[in-house]
């Protein structure tokens, strides 16, 4: 029997792009990469596991933060070439400025504003 | 001065993954890619428009089956690597499988089960 895991069709470097989204807010938190090995671990653990593509490692979220986000529901789109995770956020901090979503700047007249508050220090956060 | 689309940078075939989202019912919709070109007409034309890996051109997101995507914001993430659309989906409908989402297949017990309901037929909205 075909594994779920062979259904997805990894890229030329064996990764997919991942949405990850808060289950109960609904913010769009983060998008990353998994590969095969980090999609296994996120399911079994229950806990989302991404492919760090500046480090070249697997990276578990909130490793360093505490931050991590647990799984809800894992989602896989019609061509089959991106992956949804519905996650309980940790802390409701995904963002390694310290704010909610990565996706804090917002396009207003031509120019990328900074439009989201930073919840927490983040030489609090990385005790650095 | 810099202008807003030099600060994207685009990988190493000029696209960065475009996350899309209904602006009311917060559901992911998509996820595509974009060109500079296709951003700048996105912007311009406040229609969501992204570049066809697989057909490598232009695509205006409706311009077949009438579901275009009016966009309500333009977000760009910390690491600038992904844009995140918000958006009103016209008809409801983002999936040319007549579901509102792409994402409507759900890892359940290690298989990936269709979870949402197809909303038109696809041969009603394509005309085939």
């Amino acid at each position: 029997m075909k594994q779920w895991l062979d259904e997805v069709p990894w890229d030329a470097q064996g990764l997919i792009p991942v949405v990850t989204q808060d289950f109960a807010s609904g913010r769009v938190l983060t998008l990353a990469w998994m590969n095969r090995e980090a999609l296994k671990k996120t399911v079994e653990a229950g806990e989302a596991v991404y492919w760090s593509r500046s480090r070249g490692k697997l990276w578990r979220k909130g490793e360093e933060s505490g931050h991590a986000q647990k799984v809800r529901e894992v989602r896989l789109d019609c061509d089959a070439d991106a992956i949804l995770l519905r996650v309980e956020q940790v802390g409701g901090i995904a963002c390694h400025t310290g704010r909610e979503s990565c996706f804090f700047r917002k396009l207003e007249n031509g120019r990328w504003m900074t439009v989201d508050p930073v919840l927490k220090d983040p030489s609090l956060i990385y005790g650095k």
